[in-house]
């Protein structure tokens, strides 16, 4: 038997919460042995989700918390002052070892500054970076940096990309992933400056499968597994991704209750629709992790339900039983 | 009767030309009464297209260019090695005032280059930016710079705020269009340090509508009319866009031929989709414009067909006859 890997989750955290959020860890410890999930939040308002579901009472357990950031809080201030919130609370668990890591769906903003300042880094990580998961036509491919550091510099990008391989290797498991950086042209001397400071240091950094430029264009034909950038351009891909899909399929579902010619055939349709739309999605490999810390920090989204509370659970599973923390800490390139 | 307006076309430019370009001039000049267009490009080639149709032959006149810039040339030497191109002869016309503007589809790089250092900025104009259109669920909406000046400063946005308007209010008929900052979230506070530092001049930045920030995910929701931003970003934004639309709808394809049932709805769907997914294509409006400079320079894309050029033939029409050069010289705020 391995050893138990104990996930907090903040039971108060998105739009769905307490009870999509309950149920999520309900169904996680159902699907997995291996594991102790603490349920940090109101404790009658998340017991009152509990008694609606059967389970082994033993791996799960609910930590009280009083307080809850609102999604609108700045972030800052929220984690210095909420100290009895369901995310500090949780974070702080982290911090005194007495759990592996955390799912949220609360606000990213205070993920990412508690993840910092609360959980904190790994001796020689620069900067932790946010890396979610996009689909893409062949899978998915990490994106990383997604919104925690704008402004890096080059040293933060070549550790990401480092971090990012490891995650990419042992996580998804993809053997040897090819490592890209964002750029708007494919050959070298094309980029912004941090991007031209970037690639040499990315052609010589060892252990890393670096295949040099990647145009945003080939990011949905998985032109790449791991896709190196800065938060503020992550960001923009990140969200434009989730934009002009829904846009697309809104102008699609719009053509198809058109005419009773097209509503006709839209039910020959469906099902074959749904099962190919369905392959382009990533949420079934859990929530975006913040990697680089001393834990596991997973943000999944806001209006997260309870699948994607499960997935994000079981994701903390693997990257605990895979010693990601571990072979970062023996692989990354400290600068001295 | 209005002034002629003197539309350059660069005949050997792109994946189709010069069939498609000439196609594409025939077709402007017989849509269009006050306009001359040159073809500029390899005599016998281009004639040998124009034998093919009937049009008055007042209104098209062919100059000769012996050579063609490749896509793959290094832009800065094809520019200065290649006087005899049929981009350099083109642009050459723009700068000693035989023609207002020019329609190419051959390498961005080239065009970006030629556009400064031979057709020159308008006095007062920092950076001449690129800016296509992009289609939103309600129209299209201006992404100004895409590719023209990577690492900006805040100064050079503020300009392409102004222009970005000026072009929209009286090439796209937007009335006093929303401008907004391409940020990584909606408050003030929030983004990288060009951002920032931008943000302020914005909004003290007098004959614009500014809105604030606009989130990538908001841009195919149609946000805002004019999209500030830096190249980098810009780029990022366009070419995803290409991507992301274009694996959806192949996944969507994928979908409606993967059964017998779903065959025979995508026949009944076909006609309705068809026209729901035009209205998502900014195309009718031309190619993307560099603007601020001392004529117009449009490129369109490398495989532009005849209805491209068409397109952005009239659109240097509505350019000149709406004088946005005149505006831009008496509105742009120039740095002292």
């Amino acid at each position: 038997m391995s050893e138990t890997v104990r996930v907090v989750v903040d039971a108060m955290g998105g739009d769905n919460a307490p009870g999509e959020i309950v149920k999520g860890a309900v169904e996680a410890v159902q699907a997995e042995n291996d594991i102790k999930v603490f349920l940090v939040g109101r404790q009658d308002a998340v017991n009152a989700e509990l008694e609606k579901y059967t389970y082994d009472k033993e791996k799960i357990e609910v930590v009280h918390a009083e307080e809850v950031i609102e999604m609108a809080e700045p972030p800052v201030n929220a984690i210095r002052k909420k100290k009895q919130s369901s995310l500090v609370v949780g974070m702080n668990m982290i911090k005194h070892q007495e759990a592996d890591a955390i799912v949220t769906a609360g606000s990213t903003g205070a993920t990412l500054v508690g993840g910092q300042v609360l959980v904190g880094r790994i001796k020689g990580i620069e900067r932790p970076p946010l890396a979610p998961l996009v689909p893409t036509e062949k899978g998915v491919s990490l994106l990383i940096d997604c919104g925690a550091n704008v402004d890096a510099r080059p040293s933060h990008l070549v550790q990401f990309a480092q971090i990012g391989s490891i995650y990419m290797e042992n996580i998804v498991g993809i053997k040897n992933p090819r490592v890209a950086i964002l750029n708007i042209g494919a050959e070298e001397e094309k980029g912004n400056q941090l991007v031209k400071e970037t690639f040499p240091l990315l052609k010589e950094c060892p252990g890393i499968n670096f295949i040099g430029s990647i145009e945003a264009r080939e990011i949905p034909h998985g032109g790449a597994d791991v896709i190196v950038c800065e938060a503020f351009a992550g960001n923009i891909v990140l969200k434009l991704y989730e934009g002009v899909a829904a846009t697309l399929l809104s102008k699609v579902k719009e053509g198809l209750m058109s005419s009773l010619r097209s509503k006709i055939g839209a039910l020959l349709i469906k099902p074959a629709l749904k099962q190919t739309l369905k392959s382009f999605d990533a949420s079934q490999y859990g929530g975006a992790p913040l990697l680089g810390l001393n834990g596991l920090v997973i943000k999944t989204h806001g209006s997260a339900k309870a699948i994607d509370v499960k997935n994000s659970i079981l994701q903390c599973v693997t990257f605990k039983q895979q010693d990601i923390n571990g072979k970062i800490k023996e692989h990354i390139i400290v600068e001295k």
